[in-house]
């Protein structure tokens, strides 16, 4: 796992040197079939990349977006009438049911469908109509690291192929990402401080809520910890009550209007005594416990291409010093065959 | 909040006998104007109601369907373009920013724009073109319960108009949701076993996931509980890695398709001894703790409006026992403003 949240950079480089053009050509194809709404399929990790791909679908394509739920038409059957649909499915095998036989109905339905994967003699790859490769190259570890970052970025550039923009903000992101992942020492030094914690909450809005919601499956999946994300509007609505003193809660703040939007939610975590590990560049608005910050890349919106990369490695070394064996969490297989 | 659970198979008869007609009028007026995708918008409890109402889009009318993303509009203020969408906003007060907003926007960029709220006066009865009342009457306390299985009534009611249905099968739901809140003798001795848990989780799929993360809120909401829920399918995925031998879950289990796609889930629990408390008929696949029976109204799809119920009284009952006022938890407001 260590070795693979270390390639990420490297990932990055390879899909904006081999990956862009494929994706480039992809996307002007379906730009010239003018899709109305776009729907996402996904699961687990992948789910969390697609609700990215949402936000990045409703705010940068203005389009209206949707995340699919597979059990419509694995468990009751059912199809949807799919003209004028994009349907983007996500999925690092390629290979769960639940996400190659909803594909290939929507296909049948009249979607135009992209698959997106690490595996391009996978079923999802040869069912749907285009194939994009997120270029990660073998993944071993039950916890998907590198899949996820890569499928951020295909999902990236793919969306602003379609918007008709060139993506070019994601020139540095290579070397942004190894900053971020040089924090590796602050976080070893973090990890004693939640040696015993029972639960962590992580929080953010809009594009890194699928953030917040990848480190709290981190947490789970390598280090055994209860953990669980909210989005900064619903926790106010009722999560907050959980919430006391010494709570321990990831807050990832980005630069940009997100950060405007969850002021309510710092004051909120403020006022309870939450024991807050803040991901982002904000200095004033909290007497935090620790910091990671995160360099600017521009844009809101690949934030979450770099503020993941720090908490992954806070997973993998919160499970070891737990006595966990990230690789192997007990119990989960890398590829899950649900229906 | 006893008095508003109780007042539910009322408010089922009430929107039976007085509200199908006005739900009818408007499903076949929006049928003619035939959307293509549905777009459903909402915050917290009235948010599991629209996660039902996505089902019941996907699985019972036909067309894709999606849970907007507030903060796309609110945050990063961005419009999507929405000719030949449905856009079903839902909320209680009719009051909250973040569904009153979209809602507007949705509207001005060519959604057909349909309200729920429990208010017709309010800027969200306003703001949507067409307007369904939940006839609930008031409800006071800060946990939304009657409210909640009025949407989805009325969700039912409306997406079997529109796939040009007569729901029929509702007829008997009045007497059947008597008979589950008729459980509550049951659910007050269970709730001594419950009354020092640090940590509940709550597991369906389809149409009842919204029941369990309905229920996992109340439980944070009326009795201060860390719960959570997930779906049967995402579980599998690695959450499965912090159930051990008595994690007390609750399993949700309707007569139909579900419970053919939970058998895997219900194998996981068993082999991890979790401590489960099975809402469902079946008796035979589980060594459960315990069990709330929920009588069968013919169609799984129907089966929310049940299944909630007793575990409404769960979460009520364990609130007592545990020393919080379920009427006033600490730090919650009945409505929230966030944007």
């Amino acid at each position: 796992m260590l070795r693979e949240i270390r390639e990420q950079p490297e990932v990055y480089r390879r899909i904006l040197r081999d990956g862009w053009d494929p994706i480039r050509q992809t996307g002007e194809a379906i730009r010239q079939r003018t899709p109305r709404f776009v729907v996402l399929i996904a699961r687990g990790t992948s789910d969390h990349a697609a609700l990215y791909g949402k936000y990045l679908v409703e705010t940068r394509l203005g389009l209206p977006a949707g995340l699919a739920s597979p059990s419509s038409t694995t468990v009751y059957e059912a199809s949807q009438r799919m003209e004028g649909v994009l349907l983007v499915a996500i999925s690092q095998s390629g290979s769960s049911p639940d996400v190659v036989v909803p594909t290939e109905k929507a296909r049948a339905s009249g979607a135009v469908t992209v698959a997106i994967t690490n595996d391009s003699r996978s079923a999802l790859a040869r069912s749907a109509e285009y194939h994009l490769s997120m270029l990660a190259g073998d993944e071993l570890a039950v916890a998907a690291t590198k899949t996820y970052t890569a499928e951020l970025l295909v999902l990236f550039l793919l969306t602003e192929t379609l918007a008709g923009r060139d993506a070019s903000a994601t020139a540095r992101l290579p070397e942004r990402a190894e900053a971020a992942l040089a924090l590796e020492g602050v976080i070893q030094d973090l990890a004693p401080h939640y040696a015993s914690v029972d639960l962590m909450l992580a929080t953010s809005r809009g594009y890194n809520l699928p953030t917040a919601l990848e480190i709290s499956l981190k947490l789970v999946e390598a280090a055994g910890i209860a953990s669980f994300a909210f989005s900064g509007a619903d926790l106010i609505h009722g999560p907050l009550a959980m919430i006391e003193r010494g709570t321990p809660v990831i807050l990832v703040v980005p630069d940009g209007p997100a950060r405007v939007a969850l002021r309510p939610v710092v004051e909120a975590l403020e006022e309870r005594r939450a024991d807050v590990l803040l991901v982002g560049n904000v200095e004033e608005i909290f007497g935090h416990h620790a910091q990671l910050p995160i360099l600017d890349l521009g844009a809101e919106c690949l934030s979450p291409l770099l503020t993941i990369l720090p908490l992954q490695l806070l997973a993998l070394h919160l499970g070891l010093r737990r006595g966990h064996d990230p690789d192997h969490p007990a119990g989960l297989s890398k590829v899950t065959r649900t229906w």
